[in-house]
């Protein structure tokens, strides 16, 4: 394969993660690197900063400052919710697109993201294709969901698995304090895998986590629920249930829309969940005349780099490398991922390329096999899994006690 | 002052924090270690302990497991909320508290915990003087509301400002990603006092903290807020908002009695469902008709021992350990408590001992003058304050990715 020069775009979409920017850094580190990409662009808020014209040129950063960018949360180069349409039904985002591309003379397109982004990119590279445009397109994955398909796991998700199981030891010391009765109900992120809630697993390994794990795998049943937290509560005087905001009744329906009327509907029809713990927690005090507290973990859960797993940051940069080193050697249309490997015994992970088609919108959930019989626990082959993920303590820069994240000066790209 | 020699008992009460076991292990390390100290008790449960002979015997426990308990939250001889009647009108309780002291020989009491307990420590000190009992009292400050009178700052508050701080600045970075506009509501502790709410400031000072900050000192025009909030929206398309639990009106209600009342009107029926943050995130959303996202920081402030502040950690240490050795140096009926003294221009921090009486009940709110003229800003005079109080990353010991917590054997007092 001939070197292929010309520039290159990286953006990033969907839900942001605590890791998202150490992946994208290591691909902007990769590609201001090689002597193949010519120019290094940031798409401000993913695809629509293609759209827009809205490029920012990466290599008028100071290289001391854009370090930081691996330790900062959330997407140093905006996000965006936005869904490419069918191009056989509208074609001219797509011929938009390959207008941005060809006035900046763009050839490689790195697009990091979860399932949706890895849609996008597919549909990106697809068109090039067919419209004979030589474009190396790349997915680098990104979702705290842990829901694509192919790759072992996906970088963000042992981050937040950290800050979840860590959270829920420090909640269950301080819910167990007082000499009086208390049921807590805790919810995690995840609206149809339960890869996040089930990492309480991790803190019940450490004795010291909920006593009730409730994933969208499998059907959720309120009555059965609140007998189970029943006869928790009477014989301990004491009930923590960690319970993800996708569970849903035999029927399908969220549980979540028990309690929210109308559940509004994202761009890509996905219904925003929220106040479940709550609902639940309210339940819990009819059913048991118990305190409640219902906590929601929220954003939290997604952007605390403070708390943030390094084997993740470490990963989630080699993607973003690996991703630029493999496409200016000539591949395309793959998204990177991460395949387990054995070292006498101990973790360790590689680099694996996967079709792009084969990953766009699959979705990976907790294997069922992982969840006990009643529904409401997680086996220990999840800990297995999930346990060397979260190793390491961040490295993340502290300035005044605080963490110093990256500042980014964003200068507009010129042709 | 001659020797007293004669048990202790330490007792912890009050909401917990992430580092009123570090308190507590300074006073238990100091008295296992001293010659008058004959046995160390821990009451479990508090005051509650003592009035139930339910104590336990720290000398059994493994010295080197002991340890683990300057880095674990929330309070590991378990907490109350007993409050002990005016001895004048009922003093049973206090019979029966001297009658332990008796059946056990105590002749040094150490109580852990905020306003109340000190309240708690200063009756039963009186009361010991009073019935001419030798028993040496002295309360042992917690509380993340900081607001104990006398004392520079409380062990306790630093911890949760340093997570406040540093949990703002993440969501500062998540709640910006989208290129759609947004406005975030996130929720801190505090009814009286606004010291918690007001660290939000820390975050600020690092360009990544909220737009407004509402504390209780001042009364809160829910008008006057959304007028604020659609005008910054406006202009930023991006609004993040912090605000303390206890905000009241100016009639003196709570604002999140607003929000019951509210709840309490929908078609479900939940009091619980939706607290003072995502009222507020409604209205703003009923104003602005933007996305909007309510966040309450809920326990995960008060127990995020991942997050301390090594500062606090150790001056709390010191604040337990120097309670025992005032008491066997002869004083008594006193809180142990920090005066900030300045080395070359350096923060450092000396212990000073406050009379009971003085700081029994007494609440420390946020200086006015450290708020702004609209009451939604807070003034470089706080960050002054508090910004040398969040330095140092915890040193909590990591077993396998997630915090190495204390395990107490627990083993019941004999005489």
């Amino acid at each position: 394969m001939s070197t292929l020069k010309g520039a290159a775009i990286i953006g990033q979409s969907g839900g942001p993660s605590s890791v998202i920017n150490a992946s994208a850094y290591g691909a902007i580190y990769a590609a201001l690197k090689s002597g193949a990409i010519t120019k290094t662009y940031g798409a401000q808020n993913g695809i629509r900063g293609v759209l827009d014209d809205n490029l920012i040129d990466m290599g008028m950063e100071d290289p001391k400052e854009l370090a930081y960018m691996k330790y900062t949360p959330s997407s140093a180069l905006g996000s965006c919710r936005y869904k490419l349409k069918d191009p056989a039904e509208d074609d001219s985002d797509y011929r938009r697109i390959l207008e941005i591309f060809k006035k900046y003379d763009v050839r490689y397109f790195f697009y990091n993201g979860g399932n949706d982004s890895m849609d996008t990119c597919n549909k990106i590279s697809k068109y090039c294709l067919k419209n004979g445009y030589e474009c190396r397109v790349m997915g680098i994955p990104k979702t705290i969901d842990n829901d694509l398909a192919g790759t072992d796991h996906c970088p963000g998700f042992a981050s937040a698995a950290k800050y979840i199981a860590t959270s829920l030891m420090e909640v269950y010391h301080d819910a167990r304090v007082y000499d009086k009765g208390m049921i807590t109900i805790v919810e995690a992120m995840g609206r149809n895998a339960g890869w996040l809630t089930a990492s309480a697993a991790l803190a019940v390994e450490k004795n010291c986590g909920p006593d009730l794990i409730y994933l969208p795998e499998v059907p959720f049943d309120l009555d059965k629920f609140l007998d189970k937290v029943e006869k928790i509560y009477k014989a301990n005087n004491k009930c923590i249930v960690a319970v993800s905001e996708g569970i849903k009744d035999k029927d399908g329906k969220y549980i979540s829309e028990y309690a929210c009327a109308d559940a509004a509907k994202d761009s890509f029809g996905h219904a925003q969940l929220g106040g479940l713990a709550s609902f639940l927690a309210e339940k819990a005090k009819e059913r048991t005349g118990a305190k409640v507290r219902g906590i929601e973990l929220s954003l939290l859960q997604r952007c605390a780099a403070h708390c943030a797993s390094q084997t993740d940051i470490d990963e989630s940069f080699e993607a973003g490398k690996a991703a630029v080193e493999n496409a200016v050697a000539g591949v395309t249309d793959k998204m990177v991922g991460f395949e387990r490997i054995s070292k006498g015994g101990k973790y360790a992970c590689k680099i694996k390329l996967f079709d792009l088609a084969e990953v766009a919108n699959a979705e990976k959930k907790v294997p069922l096999e992982w969840i006990n019989a009643d529904g409401d626990g997680i086996t220990d082959d999840f800990v297995k899994y999930a346990l060397p993920l979260i190793q390491g303590q961040t490295k993340l820069p502290i300035e005044d006690g605080l963490p110093r994240f990256v500042r980014l000066k964003k200068v507009k790209a010129k042709v």
